[in-house]
């Protein structure tokens, strides 16, 4: 792509300036148009190092309002960030709806430099290919404009650029290790960039190249083009309909009405296995610390099932320091306006670490979809961006084990009912589990769907009985048990 | 307080069970008080390195709910975390309303360390002092409860324990640098800790120590202590009616009435001197960076006075990378849930970056007073709380500019009969805006109260005169550069 890309020739100079200034106040009513429209705009701009990514972004935000942009400088992964799979602090950054981000450099840039000093090898750069097309496919299905500038300049530019910033004591800092290597090695830089954007030039994310060496040019040409993209996004919304065919090797699922319930563990073989359990979780639980192996550990389950029960005895074995229960309520307004997966991306363990979800991203195929608070074309999409996310997990080098806690009708029957009657339980009892009850028959059809599109090998559902919660318990926690084995 | 510390003598084993297992039991009962009462508890637990702290807190979560409590191990600050003030990762982690956050070592385990190893000077050391007096405080002010365990063990018991630890593969890497050398200089370290222990012994934070060398006996004591805690918490808040009497020295300022308001700037002015601040900021705003000066910028005034242009110059000339627009709207619950500085704490610039806040910390003694969104006591103990605060971030090194921005009641008028009469500005005014200009009065006064006292030397109020938005733009602009000349 960059390598049979000719420039525009650069134009006159009051002409390039009119034109920018046409389009920034273009931009600035726009902005007030995404706002209202709800829709977010992210801006990524990537290029050579001193190819003026900086002065651009600011030449585009010039007239906007402050309030409804960020600009966000990614800089290198720190130690702390490196924990988590290397998209986690990219999908932090995506905007709230009706607000524009911009980022200098991101996770192009990461990559790229990955593969041009040879710190991951071709098996894993291809599979960073792979994270960056879902990461903005989905993000573009689920309507954000995702708009990709790239700048580029030839090596005699940058060379006088470098030098330029390098005599003043005040921008040297501005020159990086990374730039000198470029201009040192621009030829294999070159061909690193040229392939990166072959790859990941999408239908629904293109590249736009922009021609570094003629600033005026570049910018007046840029705010032209974000202006053409957020106009066409008001038009039609981006991603609308797209649902990727996606076929996933998926596990056979018993329907939950198949499943026998009538499973248990006399008290004494419960108090044997238990101990059993604990003594070698907390074993494991070390080794996965100094192997830095990251598990995610999710429950769903029916109300009152017993996942509260459950998710004690797992975390009473492991070493407090070590894990954390994340409780999923409703998403608050930050994160009901950005993408649903941001808060679960937001809240992963680090490596070494325990995270155990006390529900989920299941939420989106479950409630969100029987209570319409996501459109159809939403949770249809999410069972795809669901085990693209997980699969996300397990290359990483997460074990991730998922827990659906069933119960009969009859049993949440009696479990509301004591929990009714008994003072100290009554808060675990509202007006929304008796009325969610009502709605057994179609969260069971839902819940049956989700098992059957989601059950993959490298994130396998496991049913746990809980009518005899000893028996849940001990279950789960020898699952836990086995999955982390398998791991290390 | 160490030194002359007696150990209880260690009670029969069976006996410490069964008061471990009475509190544990009375533990998980109160938890639920908790969350119905909305009591935050923040439990720090401190000690000399393998004294027991990861085991003692495995012990008090035993019977707890996991999903209202969280432990937090601090570890030592990233070169990220370095980047702000020593206190802003306690105050992240400090818990929401009706729950338990227990924390693995915290500020004393930082700064007793640097003590220890000299890395700060007894000045730094007293500036920590004073700000960890400052955050427990208000936080106790605010009705957490805070409990503060030391876990003591003697010379002879940590080595043993080292040694057990480091023979073992899997527990090899838990024994630190830093434990190593609390062995070795083991005199040294015990003067510091107890020179801390007796500095920071308050009325409403008292350290309980405990005797890491009995393990039992620690944890029955551990828990029946907070257990005493929570139910006298429970039976009278923590901090009910703290109101510190500080003296403030504060700078005169004139009331909001007395100001003249008739200041302007021709056009051909406004531009030069335009020209010439954007040229200065964009200079400082590099050598700010290269000496790693961050900035504080607020924004207050009345609606409609022209905050957002303003803002809008101002950022206009500063490199985008390098601040942040902040905008300030009502909290979300999980801020809501929290100190209502726990949100700017969150929110603050790192060293080297500048943070233009649009609203602020001061909505506490505006909007939440005169709407009732707090209390009496709490808008009342603010100005002390925001004075500490803000004297928090320039002793860390910070520039603080606090703008009010001000018109009169019939500006205000014309501007929001304007906004409601252009299509494009419509979206800038609501209802809300009209219903808070019926109360201009009591707002005036409020402000004038709040100007007159949180006008500080390290962070004094500038008024902002604005019916002439050309005017207030450079005399905005120019303040930030002489405070930031000032300070470099």
């Amino acid at each position: 792509m960059l390598k049979d890309w000719m420039p525009r020739p650069a134009g006159e100079q009051n002409e390039q300036k009119a034109r920018l200034k046409r389009s920034r106040e273009e931009l600035a009513a726009l902005q007030m148009k995404l706002k209202e429209n709800k829709l977010p705009v992210l801006v990524l701009v990537e290029g050579w190092g001193a190819a003026g990514k900086g002065s651009l972004i600011r030449s585009l935000i010039k007239e906007l309002d402050p309030r409804f942009f960020q600009v966000v400088n990614m800089g290198r992964p720190t130690p702390e960030e490196q924990r988590y799979p290397f998209l986690k602090r990219y999908v932090q950054t995506i905007p709230e709806e009706g607000k524009i981000v911009f980022l200098d450099s991101g996770w192009m840039d990461e990559v790229v430099r990955q593969r041009q000093q040879k710190t991951i090898d071709s098996g894993e750069y291809e599979l960073r290919l792979q994270s960056t097309e879902v990461f903005e496919r989905q993000l573009v299905a689920d309507g954000y404009l995702l708009v990709k500038l790239f700048l580029h300049i030839d090596r005699a530019t940058q060379k006088k650029r470098l030098e330029a910033l390098a005599a003043d004591e005040d921008t040297a800092w501005r020159v990086s290790e990374n730039d000198r290597w470029q201009q040192k090695h621009y030829g294999w830089a070159m061909d690193c960039f040229d392939e990166y954007l072959e790859a990941t030039d999408t239908a629904w994310a293109p590249w736009k190249i922009l021609n570094g060496g003629d600033e005026g040019g570049a910018r007046a040409e840029a705010a032209e083009y974000l202006c053409r993209c957020i106009r066409a996004a008001l038009a039609k919304r981006p991603g609308e309909g797209m649902m990727p065919d996606a076929h996933w090797p998926l596990l056979p699922m018993l329907p939950l009405s198949r499943i026998p319930l009538d499973v248990s563990l006399p008290e004494e073989e419960y108090r044997r296995r238990l101990k059993e359990c604990r003594k070698k979780l907390a074993r494991l639980h070390n080794r996965l610390y100094r192997k830095k192996v990251p598990v995610v550990i999710l429950y769903e389950g029916w109300d009152a099932a017993g996942k509260g029960g459950n998710i004690k005895r797992l975390a009473g074995a492991l070493d407090p320091r070590g894990y954390e229960v994340v409780p999923i309520a409703s998403p608050t307004p930050p994160e009901k306006s950005r993408h649903y997966l941001w808060r679960f991306w937001t809240r992963l363990p680090k490596t070494g670490h325990i995270a155990i979800f006390d529900r989920s991203w299941y939420g989106r195929v479950m409630v969100e979809r029987l209570e319409g608070f996501c459109t159809e074309a939403d949770w249809k999409r999410a069972y795809n961006e669901i085990n693209e996310f997980e699969r996300e997990l397990t290359q990483w080098g997460a074990v991730v084990v998922k827990f659906w806690v069933q119960i009969d009708k009859d049993t949440q029957l009696a479990r509301f009912n004591d929990r009714q009657n008994t003072p100290e339980k009554q808060w675990k009892i509202t007006d929304e589990d008796w009325r969610n009850r009502e709605k057994w028959d179609a969260y069971e059809q839902a819940v049956d769907e989700m098992l059957q599109k989601t059950s993959t090998a490298n994130a396998p559902w496991h049913i746990i009985e809980s009518v005899d919660k000893r028996y849940a318990r001990i279950k789960a926690m020898e699952i836990v048990i086995d999955a982390i084995e398998r791991a290390l």
